[in-house]
């Protein structure tokens, strides 16, 4: 009795670590990205970080190069009706109006505090910046992170209704996870502002405030309370968009990324940038075809317009990532709402 | 006879384990840094590594807090007669003119071209940033760390006729390496190019491209035979010394380092802004005392002036490091002459 125990302990232990073994050899790419439908986007980058990180493949990639790059808005969280940090950077000139009479008669801010968002989406992303920056002028990198902090735990998007943070796409969080397993880095690139990024990037990303590139206003070193501090100055010092993004990335990364993920026109020399390193590289494009769970737009929006790249991507071999077609689920599952 | 063996075997064992274990609560400190005589600069460091290190310390610090952040020229490498990166521009500035005839009557180029030294230091940092801006203009970043590269090969100290990156000071590159078998991240901030330094820092130093922060000239995004690229352009962008430090620190990093090594006035703010942070955290300047087997020099110096920030260290605490009195070896042993 006790033997014949043993003998079936010792076969599902046999069968356990042949299992094991398979799924190492298979790279376990069934369970991976579960919130992706089977499908040509799903399996092109599985089959990618497989091949990358196989020590007997030709297409092997040493860890310290396997890096990733991701834009924000519109590829990692939804950028519709209008960029979240948009959204906040209104809150903010709402808020900072009354102690600033000279905002009633300038761009961006007078079409701000007339709330007419398409006249402001059709100014682009500089007039963004250019919000973001001056309506946190004078204040330390820590106190616009405070505020930040403050607004994430507050505020709801307009139509999802739920919190920001929850309006980020379940399938770009599990594939942040998956490269981080495989040994590769995740970097954000991204137009949206590098210090109100990481307020919520490790948290939301799991990526660390190293590892976050993106606009950003000039900074003062000053002493306060005999405490060194920045104090963000109304100066846009450099908008990470277009061209701009290979720069930040040979400013921040020094290498060329192996990996790279984009939705609009914007990201076109970051992927261009990436592909055309020596060596394997992969470019995707997360298309919004999705108007039921989310949204759906491409060559003629304002916001995160995709026309040039899309145009680029079938001869260059760029995945597109069809949100309708290869996504299961589009956001994570809400949490019961808080008491 | 077998279980004899057996037994002193398992013996031996138990002492390995024991020991291994006294180890790890030591923290080993004994064979680290071997370069380093015993003293107080050393044990400070060693003692603030453990402390931060342990779990059970009320300074234990998470690893990814544990950022280390050091200077370059007079801290991780010499900077005598000149810095290494003026003299590796006055070679190129000698090699491009010819085809420059106009610097023959612009400074700093006139007085590079005089090969009038001393004049030039007087000039400072900023005329070593524009000489180095402007001799490589027109370059591609890749053509420009060729041309590093290819200097860095053949080119000799002045005086100490070794190769300039075996001008690095052996106790350092034991410290970089403590720092990282102890979950430090270490990083470069340095007053030199930023271009300039990723060329060698991984190979001699062991930081990579995505830890090295600098100065910088402006770069232009261009597509030369259908591939991306960057090319430097005459423009200074940003000097990485002084204020510039924790500027540069925030923006790279994004979090205040736990750890900061320097020399000169120069770190005086990134010493100041590390040491500020909310936690543990340690600051060192390395002083230049030995005029026998290095250089001396500090308040009167036009390379490496340390006045200020030597008269603050004592009541903030800061360790002093002296080369003459701390360090068993200064330089690397010189390896044997190649054929």
């Amino acid at each position: 009795m006790y033997s014949a125990t043993r003998r079936r302990a010792s076969r599902l232990l046999g069968w356990t670590i042949a299992l094991s073994l398979a799924c190492i050899n298979f790279g376990c790419t069934s369970a991976a990205l579960p919130s992706w439908r089977d499908g040509q986007a799903r399996s092109a980058v599985l089959q990618f970080i497989e091949r990358t990180t196989d020590a007997d493949s030709p297409d092997f990639v040493p860890p310290a190069d396997r890096i990733a790059v991701f834009d924000n808005d519109g590829t990692l969280w939804a950028e519709q009706p209008a960029y979240f940090q948009l959204l906040f950077a209104i809150h903010r000139v709402r808020e900072l109006a009354p102690q600033r009479p000279e905002w009633s008669t300038t761009e961006p801010f007078r079409t701000v505090l007339h709330g007419d968002m398409h006249a402001l989406a059709r100014q682009g992303e500089e007039a963004l910046a250019k919000l973001v920056a001056a309506s946190h002028s004078g204040m330390t990198t820590d106190e616009f992170a405070e505020s930040v902090r403050r607004w994430l735990a507050s505020a709801r998007h307009p139509t999802l209704d739920r919190p920001f943070t929850a309006c980020v796409y379940q399938p770009m969080l599990e594939l942040l996870d998956h490269l981080r397993d495989n040994g590769y880095r995740t970097f954000i690139v991204s137009g949206g502002g590098i210090e109100f990024m990481r307020v919520f990037a490790q948290e939301v990303y799991g990526v660390p405030p190293e590892q976050v590139i993106g606009s950003r206003a000039a900074v003062a070193l000053e002493t306060r309370d005999g405490v060194p501090v920045l104090v963000k100055r109304p100066a846009i010092e450099f908008i990470d968009d277009k061209a701009g993004k290979p720069i930040a990335i040979n400013l921040h990364i020094g290498r060329r990324p192996v990996m790279a993920f984009g939705n609009s026109d914007g990201d076109l020399d970051m992927l261009l940038w990436t592909t055309s390193r020596t060596g394997p590289s992969f470019a995707a494009l997360i298309h919004h075809d999705d108007a039921d769970r989310e949204w759906a737009y491409d060559r003629a929006s304002h916001i995160g317009r995709l026309d040039a790249a899309l145009n680029q991507a079938p001869a260059r071999g760029w995945t597109i990532v069809s949100m309708r077609r290869d996504w299961e689920s589009v956001f994570p599952p809400q949490s019961a709402p808080q008491p």
